[in-house]
């Protein structure tokens, strides 16, 4: 089911007026009427039953009961989607340029990735290292807008998140510090025999956190890759032809989603 | 490693002058220099060792020497991605807004889809049953040229095509015509329990053909799904959130090549 993400300001009250964009989301995109339900989800993941009590000119009226589970919220909009368990699934995402990063973004957040990391690498397109402040505020922004509209039209029961902070290459191990498998997708040579998706995660529990490295679109160099190896990454080459940047990730997603949601335990 | 799609007028011969675009991608996009080579495929998938002879203003001129394997082809830029098998999928996907529909073509270009057939259903935004001949011809020519570029840049082996024409949903299994599994994916509410992906395909040989249609933004409608089921069609609901249709497709099969060429035989 669709579901409306709650603004930063909703700290778990019973009413709640909406006005401008927000408003019209709910009366205009999913054309919900007065006494009509939808499922809401605030930052911090709790759940609530929302109900359009009023529709006004330019705003619209709710109001709010938190909820245990979604299986109990009476929605307008019940579509019997895949409810989980989900896999704990990483992105990590060399720099690319803004539209090709919006549409990963997008597309990660709708199939259900936890977090996003933007990562700087030595053949990332866009070099942001001299950016001001607030045009990389734009950039999260930009980005932030894109998950919580996925957010909302996916249903997704994860509350993705973009970390707010662009990781150099150099410094991602220790940012990740082992929190469990770390994956590069890779089209270098690299040592064969190389494990299969099926050997790496079809037994693995599904709440293992797991990052997924993807490079930017000339690739990581050779020296990346021997310092990722030597740092416990585990190479992969997807059986497939070369992906661009904004393929390979939403395509590692959908296979080991895949893979864990129907094979591990 | 990636390659050069030849123009539908090359018929073999041994040399050839390219002008305008097709010259420019080579010299300008990759960066060829005379004396360097490039994988060649023409229109029937045939493969050909391509040499930069000559370098000219606004041309380039290549030797073209047909090979039987692209294993045996000398290229500047050999990179070792997968070579196959590849499983022969068909993505039956229903229309979309034309900018939605050139990423979903590209991008199962890319991955190596064999076939994309596009089809009217009930709820398509686009309906395109009163367009004129141009409209349409100029659709399929922009879809024509995405399939070509996700060619080019993807290095894939399998001349993916668009069938030339709309197959309306009512006619679709006559079209598919029993070649083998057929899937619609659907958020509605089907009979239980469904096979997975995995129960569906991994010991399935890897050539069997495979039908996989994805609805349109608004979805099937009840009647569409049930007819497709008395036709012998089999619902999947894939075990993730709500995607968009230009999600979905590329979803199923990410997941569906994985499986396939990692688990069947």
């Amino acid at each position: 089911m669709r579901q409306y993400i709650l603004p930063k300001t909703f700290k778990g009250e019973s009413s709640l007026v909406l006005s401008g964009k927000e408003s019209q989301y709910l009366i205009k995109v999913l054309r919900l009427k007065e006494g009509q339900h939808i499922l809401g989800r605030d930052q911090g993941g709790i759940t609530y039953q929302l109900t359009i009590e009023k529709i006004g000119k330019q705003e619209c009226t709710l109001s709010c009961i938190a909820v245990n589970e979604d299986a109990s919220v009476q929605t307008t909009d019940a579509l019997p989607s895949y409810t989980g368990p989900y896999p704990n699934l990483t992105l990590m995402q060399c720099l690319c340029k803004g539209k090709k990063e919006e549409q990963i973004v997008r597309q990660a957040t709708e199939i259900g990735v936890k977090e996003i990391v933007l990562v700087q690498s030595r053949y990332c397109i866009p070099d942001l290292s001299g950016k001001s402040e607030k045009a990389l505020g734009n950039r999260f922004e930009r980005l932030d807008r894109q998950v919580k509209e996925a957010l909302q039209q996916s249903g997704s029961p994860l509350s993705t998140e973009i970390y707010p902070e662009i990781i150099p290459l150099t410094e991602l191990s220790k940012w990740w510090d082992n929190r469990g498998p770390a994956l590069f997708f890779h089209q270098s040579n690299r040592n064969e025999p190389q494990k299969t998706l099926h050997e790496l995660f079809e037994s693995l529990p599904i709440d293992t956190p797991i990052a997924l490295l993807v490079g930017p679109e000339g690739g990581f160099s050779e020296e990346e890759c021997s310092t990722l190896e030597d740092e416990g990454w585990t190479p992969v080459l997807l059986r497939t032809n070369i992906l661009r940047s904004e393929t390979a990730g939403i395509y590692a997603l959908s296979a080991i989603q895949t893979i864990m949601t129907e094979k591990s335990y």
